[in-house]
């Protein structure tokens, strides 16, 4: 018998971590080293929101119809502690202060008109991403994961160049047959070690409202005209656990190296928090449960990361899913344990996402 | 039929939820009214461990073991989403950088010896606040309890000078036949409308580690000596969700007026998360899930307010519960119910916790 092959995963987000599930699942034994907090950026913060056909016409397509599937598979065999459930899902537009023509969704104001159906029970749905990301790795830790605090400096090479580890910045080596880089938007400071592209942070702010049931099971993504004339585009989500999880105000500020000085940018907060109240008379008195701004992470050509690192055997990259991270994780995980173990990922062939595409990015060396 | 008793409660923290709770329980029609985050401060970040007899030979004494068994009832009434659970609970003493000698348990360090057994599964448990919280207020609006958004900037009376409501800063009236005070450590704001006594903060700095299985369902308070010499006196709590909650270094700055400014002491965070990797090899690499920071509510006598604010008919304060404040919120809520419908709190006796025993404070107005 051979011993499982030991995989060091640099990130516990919902990749990280999706990745560590599906590897143990098939006997490997991965390490997840996280610097920061366990699903402490997007993977904890985003909406959660799951499409089947969202990404219809486009290279992703595919991995989001697999990753669609596993979702429900995932929440029914680890007992579904993050909430998944079915949505309908609708369009609108609103202009603040006018009355709105047109159709009604109950829980909204007549500032709303319904434009059309989006999505209904059988094509969306919606997670809590940090209980997701957390229950990932707990399955993943009873399957043999091991998750673990630690800042990545460097990696370990043998003498054929191959990576064999990671250097911790205490100096601490972490053995390994293969290292993932899925560090979301932070992937970036790999490239100081790997020939890796860029990857960059786009941010959004969002907010979480106690609603109790006021709402139903339903997704608004609406196209709101403030009094200045300026458009935003609200995305608003009522969860299992009696919250809604509303998101608008983007912005592509510099990325902090560390992820602790992620902050909302002045007055962001409260302009959604202004919007919200205006379209729903359910969130107009509802309490705050969390303010939150983070960073997703987002390619030169708009496609995930996902594969080997050219010429460096051992060396992997999972990253770049934009807002489709917490849609995509299950079935990138899957990928990512195929092509690991196997040398070749599968139901869903990933080769579209190699990270050889695009050219290495050099900024920070 | 009179119509229900309408009862406005400023404060969505753990005293608010269980008044809510216990009002609604009982017909009457509460609206709780938070101007920051519901379980924002204290309800969400402290540790939730629950004991049945440490306030023994105190005047909380009652109370308290009252609470540790609605803490139970509560648990199985409500589905426990909250992890409610029973624990082991040892005490012990470390020293940095030192071996001890003395009896041991199998997730700590040979760092530690154990002093004692403080408590058994008939005696201590353990609560995650944050969702006890929200727990409590979901099932107060199942009971017809109303949550919101709102900052209270002063009181409704009417022409006897009883208090029939809460004036919001943006002008709204909420009115009610009665309000309770119960802001924790910010109640102190409210005596700028009502002979109310001064309310302390006293500030807590914690972590929250992610490890699965592997530590038990057991509490540790230990004594620990940094190598300055300086001791410090941690609490260690295994919750039901795979994770553990750390806390030590105490100070008492300033309490921020708005709550969303409330951070950690320079250093704090590093600190505990130094002591704890070093007393435990299962916190030793541990990834963090978030660092903390809150301030509980203390009296100058060190005893919560909980009753009538004297001669002003209609109000109401319930908080100062210092580190007991997740222990005894259900019985608090309960005395609440019972003094605001009925004129007398059962079955404890909250005589002695009166507001009218200290001295209106006056420093704010």
């Amino acid at each position: 018998m051979t011993r499982p092959k030991r995989v060091v995963i640099c990130g516990a987000g919902a990749i990280g971590a999706a990745t560590a599930y599906f590897l143990s699942a098939h006997g490997a034994a991965p390490i997840v080293i996280e610097r920061h907090e366990v699903a402490g950026s997007a993977s904890g913060k985003s909406g959660g929101f799951l499409a089947l056909d969202w990404c219809r016409g486009t290279p992703v397509d595919r991995l989001a119809r697999r990753s669609f599937a596993l979702h429900a598979e995932l929440a029914e065999r680890l007992a579904n502690p993050w909430g998944y459930r079915r949505l309908e899902t609708f369009g609108g537009v609103a202009a603040e202060g006018k009355t709105a023509r047109g159709a009604r969704r109950p829980w909204l104001s007549d500032s709303v008109a319904i434009t059309g159906q989006l999505g209904s029970p059988d094509t969306t749905a919606l997670v809590e991403p940090r209980t997701f990301t957390t229950g990932l790795l707990r399955a993943a830790e009873a399957q043999g994961a091991e998750v673990r605090q630690g800042t990545a400096s460097g990696l370990v090479r043998d003498a054929s160049g191959a990576v064999r580890g990671v250097i911790l910045e205490d100096g601490e080596t972490v053995e390994g047959d293969a290292v993932v880089i899925a560090m979301g938007p932070w992937s970036v400071l790999a490239t100081r070690w790997l020939p890796l592209p860029a990857v960059y942070g786009f941010k959004g702010h969002s907010l979480v409202f106690h609603t109790g049931d006021a709402i139903p099971a339903e997704a608004l993504f609406l196209e709101y005209e403030e009094a200045s004339g300026e458009v935003l585009t609200p995305e608003i989500f009522a969860r299992a656990d009696g919250t809604v999880w509303a998101c608008a105000v983007s912005s592509t500020p510099a990325l902090p190296v560390d992820p602790r000085h992620v902050a909302g940018d002045d007055g962001a907060h409260e302009r959604l928090e202004a919007l919200c109240r205006a379209v729903s008379p359910a969130l107009a008195t509802a309490p705050i449960v969390a303010r939150q701004a983070c960073f997703r992470p987002v390619t030169e050509d708009g496609l995930p990361l996902i594969g080997a690192v050219p010429e460096v055997p051992g060396a992997f990259v999972a990253t770049g899913h934009s807002v489709w991270g917490m849609l995509n994780a299950p079935a990138t995980g899957e990928a990512m344990a195929g092509l690991i173990l196997d040398g070749a990922a599968t139901p869903v062939d990933v080769a579209r996402f190699a990270p050889g595409r695009l050219k290495p990015f050099h900024g920070l060396r």
